[in-house]
């Protein structure tokens, strides 16, 4: 697979995915939608990535969606109209409808990696959006943020009204939302949605060593089911329906790398997991329908 | 519509409302609630509001519930023996038994409008949990705050165990509830329940100046959309939900204001939007069952 | 009811669980798991008992499950292989497959007393996730903290992935949980887990003065049924279901305690609640079914 509009790099068990339309500032595109897609996608099998790094080439991180100037400016086909019922069922829904920010973020949902944003430069529209799904953020001083919808006449999307109050609590997601407005990076620390800013040139250490820990000290399937019950049971009504899935996660990890992890420690040694999310994840995940 | 309880005035697309009772610090009656629901529907529905501030006039933001002396101190039926089951049509509920408090807050939640709180001076009891229905929450220093209804023999209210956990975190929720404690403006605001303090002069041109922003850089019905979709998305059990509702907003914001937004992008002026949320609302909205 | 690995012990209207077994820093047994469950349920109906504080024997907190060396590490029953659908009646879920440190935590979540984690040292694995289904956690300066579970080749558990966001934020949740090291308590404040830090000798009363606020202060009643509504409403999608269970609670509370509390007030003298626990709960409670 080649990709146009990214980098698909892998070292040392740390993907670093790099949106790369430097002359635009890595402007989003419906072919960057279906490369990251793919990509998080592939990531999510490859068991040579452990962890994955995001950031953008150049001076920005993602600038927001390149918008067409002949026709309809999202690439939707302006001859449908839509109701909810179309799109029960996703798979399904008309083509030219979806929002292609959400067909990234609900790939980065179900991506069995920890994804890490190092965002390098202007995250604007839905490169400040898609960053939401991402499971850590850190900054470079340079960075800027705005959910810019409301001025450009439309509204936030890429799931963002789903994860941006998981990450930054109601009342400052819809103070971004509503003002529009560009803001600095020590703005984005401050009303956490960063968790650490950084000298440009330190930026992308940050997140690798992040990543590095993950890659050299966990269990492969132990963390993609982590971070899937995360997010998916968070989001149920009753812990119970986490107790479910804990029972049986933990069930199956203690008949396969919770054996090397236990004895590891007992021994005072590395533990050495042997499981490969690509065929060992267990039969009961996923738990949840996706769509 | 004349109001005894509350003032109502539109200046330059920014709605104030006031609670009007500062003799007895704006205490909360149930003319008061029912002034605030009409006030709030009204301001959905007119398209010279772009934003709502709610204030209380005088020394007070509002001291909590007035309650009677006579009968039941709330006003309730004690005639009724009410089961949850009376409660799953809120419009067929029996009379005398809603939380008034919770009246208003569904209101407030189902408002089209930005909702800023510029909290001038005690807001206890409902007077402190309605300020949790709405979006961003400033105060001046002479703020205090109660959730004091453990002390009273009786419980929050108001949809606040839905409100308050998504703007403060649960510990902090718990905590203030259990402590049914006065606390003052730094605590709240060290707590996250405030964006920022005040002197008392600086409050309402603090509050006005985040209302002005929207009221003369975004898309009306832009706002509508994204406010309902903050709240309602981010309470669904999977970000799929968000995106059924993102992809429909997008899609017929860029067929309306969003050809505006996008054109005055590119024209590097500032856009005019002509959108009204009294006509103009996508056939999609509300895409939630009220009740 | 005597225990072997823990105290059970109430003064003046507050219990003290401490996990005792101290010669292994409290470390969690199955025997431990079932004595907390009968604990909490006990203080749910002891009306002596208003507020709870847990701590650790020692110098630990408790340090993580007491793994077996024979057999399953867990004392799972490996011959087993369960599916969800095993689960879903959890009543009646085959033994050996529940995890233990869940059947804890619903049980804590199941209270009716508020409950104050006072972690006076190494809190780790399940000392750590038990500690987020109480509601409010203070530390001493010599805690430690760490969700080392996909270290060992496991998940994290005990329904943690419901509790855990609730009360850090989704990211620095997944923060902890990937890198399963051990962090201190410093770190475990900043990152919003703790509301406190304390010297060693200061953190017991630090956590009793929070529960006697509650027990002079407080109805019972009234509390009892705001610990269930913030945590169970708060997880439904919309906050007309907080309102219906609120206005049942107001309602019923303002026959009751709620006179005492309202006329106390009048008179400005402290209330005197008469209602229990053990026999005063509201017919409407619980509202929800519990697994």
């Amino acid at each position: 697979m080649s990709y146009q509009t990214i980098k698909y790099e892998v070292a040392d068990k740390i993907l670093t995915i790099t949106l790369n339309r430097p002359d635009e500032l890595n402007a989003f595109t419906v072919e960057m939608a279906e490369e990251l897609i793919e990509a998080f996608g592939r990531a999510s099998e490859d068991d040579e990535v452990r962890a994955i790094v995001v950031t953008g080439e150049g001076r920005g991180f993602c600038a927001g969606m390149k918008l067409n100037s002949d026709g309809n400016a999202f690439g939707l086909n302006e001859q449908l109209a839509p109701e909810l019922s179309d799109m029960a069922n996703l798979e399904e829904a008309p083509a030219g409808v979806r929002d292609s920010g959400g067909t990234v973020t609900l790939a980065i949902y179900n991506c069995t990696k920890p994804v890490i944003a190092a965002i390098n430069g202007p995250a604007i529209g839905i490169g400040a959006t898609m960053t939401c799904a991402m499971d850590i953020r850190l900054a470079s001083n340079k960075a800027k943020f705005g959910f810019v919808f409301t001025k450009l006449g439309i509204t936030p999307e890429a799931c963002s009204s789903w994860f941006l109050p998981r990450i930054v609590g109601m009342s400052q997601a819809l103070e971004w939302v509503y003002s529009a407005e560009i803001f600095d990076a020590e703005e984005a620390r401050a009303g956490r949605l960063l968790k650490s800013l950084h000298e440009s040139e330190d930026l992308l250490p940050a997140a690798y060593k992040i990543a590095r820990r993950i890659a050299d000290n966990t269990s492969p399937v132990a963390v993609a089911l982590a971070r899937q019950m995360m997010y998916r049971c968070s989001a149920m009504p009753h812990p119970a329906d986490a107790h479910r899935v804990d029972s049986l996660a933990i069930f199956y990890q203690s008949l396969e790398d919770g054996k090397e992890g236990i004895q590891a420690f007992w021994d005072k040694r590395p533990a050495e997991f042997k499981s490969k999310v690509s065929q060992d994840m267990p039969e009961f995940y996923p738990w949840q329908e996706d769509s």
